[in-house]
């Protein structure tokens, strides 16, 4: 049997095959991403679920619209108004399986094979994968501390066709890096000039311990911005419930045709569930907590990455999100210190699958929301003892 | 901004603009394609998720694999060897949302752009959608009463290198239509010996009303083949779960990938319910409530039809499933009779989005699972008043 060029030149997750590895239960893994299950309000959700039962009945259960749950769609579009003063109308909402499948339709519903993409360098590995399924050129511009190098954008954006950019401004996965309010400006005003649909991911933004809270780059600025949000870092993933904004509606149009060919439309059920969630429950006050808790964890790691790790590392020191990004002494390989460290039996995600052009590099990816102050410090110590 | 090819050249569903007139609350309407609610088992699934919540507690909220719940794809495989005495074990089984993923990604790792998908004509609007996503070139067979014209199959087969067959043995939609079991063996000696992916896409096969379940074509007999199958039309469509079986591992890996990165995984949560749903109630009882249901709505039609509808039409008389295709006289178009019937407040599909390459067509759909005997009768009487 004949498989399509596509798949064959889809790379299957470096993670997930780290994963195996780490998941043992004596190792002390940060190679994960998950959310802390403290930040799943398991017992509002089962409330959430008898009450939008009674009310609503076999309508959880029956087939729907390939947008959305209406009302959902405007406690979402409602959200962005009143936090961030935005014009989103339920109509530029669509409700997705997680950010994941945003991404994969956008792919989907933009790119022909050989266009180009631009990413973070480092970058997403979800958005690497699901764009990488329409077999695109990937382009990439280095993400410094307060965001991308906007001269090497500019640059690139005016020596090539770019189709699409891929952003995560808050927090990024992997680096943690937060763009500055400064190069949230310049960038909107480069990108602005070019005929390119700007994705602006950002599953992190609510989990911000530190600093205020940034504006968008494209949303409300440009009219091909696209803008991710989802329900997994601050409700639960296992629901996939993500959505996307748009004020493109030939964009959108494109969108829930290739969402209906892709699955009909989301769990209906799941939808009804978080909107009496929402309805019923301060959600505000509920990630506060998370955000108590992971501050906690964070400080505690890079606490002990202060004690424990040579001058010769240096890391970043995110404001929210979930992640920590390391950078070892030019030459060496994370890969090989990740086999060190297995022995050590403390795991990480050795930068390689972050970036699209580059392999043995000197860089990798803690995540820290899923031991204890206790563990993280332990972990870090052990780490430390073989760099 | 500029799309895709790919979403230029898929159809956006005709039936959901048809749904959009049809939806009237004085029309009867025979046009949609949904269970009928009662086929949810609304308290017994609450039930499930209070078991399966204090049984596994945070597993249902977290992320999960992307190849599904292991515990239900057992008991999936575990049903598929002991009601058909095929050799399916748990890896073998993917989760999807819905049939309709299972669609959408075996396109996505089996075609490339002008590929070769061998179609039943009429054939299944969704799976058109799904594969058109992928920009093959479709070839179609006449559906005949009894299965597939098979001398057109070979011959196609012979003459092009086709890629992917797309079949729905029992109670076809559009048509409700099932192969006997003499086409069943004698399409499966023909497509054996060809190096083609084989789709036997099985939605409705539970619900048979009248005669015997019938062995599958490809399952248990080709390499290539991949079995389809949902808890959409027994359970909850709402939840969209479904599943997809293949012994080739290659296959799998690939739609594994390919499913990573289209949504990571599907719901967990609902995975867990489900699973919980199928350990704790007699799940055969329930279908067979939703079979007597059916089948008092198909003889209401299929009565009515007899007495209202003059004889230059003709119908397919099914034996389970949810449709009833009818013919009429050469030269008609069953758009124009669409508009006609809407004056009557009646609507049904007009059969041309099920062809890939007619227009116009003297065929259409009518699903009888949505409304009592005597809004059946009622409608069918005023459709007959027209034809």
């Amino acid at each position: 049997m004949k498989y399509s060029d596509r798949i064959l030149n889809t790379p299957s997750s470096f993670i997930r095959d780290i994963l195996k590895v780490t998941d043992a239960p004596d190792v002390i893994s940060f190679a994960g991403g998950l959310p802390n299950p403290v930040s799943f309000p398991i017992g509002d959700l089962q409330e959430s679920i008898e009450g939008a039962i009674k009310k609503n009945g076999s309508k959880l259960f029956q087939y729907s619209t390939t947008e959305g749950y209406l009302p959902l769609r405007e406690m979402i579009a409602a959200k962005y108004r009143r936090k961030f003063n935005l014009d989103v109308n339920p109509e530029d909402v669509l409700i997705t399986n997680g950010s994941q499948q945003a991404l994969e339709l956008l792919g989907k519903v933009i790119l022909n094979k050989g266009d180009q993409v631009l990413m973070e360098e480092p970058g997403y590995l979800g958005a690497i994968q699901a764009f990488s399924l329409c077999e695109p050129q990937f382009l990439s511009v280095t993400l410094e501390e307060d965001g991308l190098d906007l001269v090497k954008l500019e640059e690139m954006l005016k020596t090539n066709p770019v189709k699409l950019i891929y952003c995560v401004p808050n927090f990024q996965n992997p680096t943690g890096l937060t763009y500055s309010l400064e190069k949230r400006k310049a960038m909107r005003d480069i990108v602005s000039k070019y005929d390119v649909a700007f994705i602006e991911d950002d599953p992190y933004g609510e989990l911000r311990f530190r600093g205020e809270s940034l504006p968008y780059i494209g949303a409300g600025h440009m009219e091909n911005s696209i803008l991710l949000g989802t329900f997994s870092k601050t409700v639960t993933p296992g629901m996939r419930l993500g959505f996307l904004i748009t004020k493109n509606t030939e964009l959108m149009r494109h969108l829930v045709t290739a969402k209906q060919g892709s699955d009909l439309h989301t769990n209906i059920f799941t939808q009804y569930v978080i909107h009496e969630y929402l309805m019923n429950n301060p959600y505000a006050e509920h990630v506060k907590k998370i955000i108590a808790l992971y501050e906690e964890q964070a400080t505690a790691m890079l606490d002990a990455m202060e004690a424990y790790f040579p001058k010769t590392v240096s890391w970043t020191k995110p404001e929210g999100g979930m992640f920590i990004w390391v950078t070892l002494p030019e030459g060496l390989s994370a890969l090989d210190v990740f086999q060190k460290a297995m022995e050590k039996k403390v795991a990480f995600v050795p930068g390689d699958p972050f970036y699209t052009h580059k392999r043995g590099v000197n860089t990798f990816r803690l995540n820290y929301t899923n031991a204890t102050p206790d563990v993280i410090r332990e972990g870090i110590k052990r780490l430390g003892s073989i760099l």
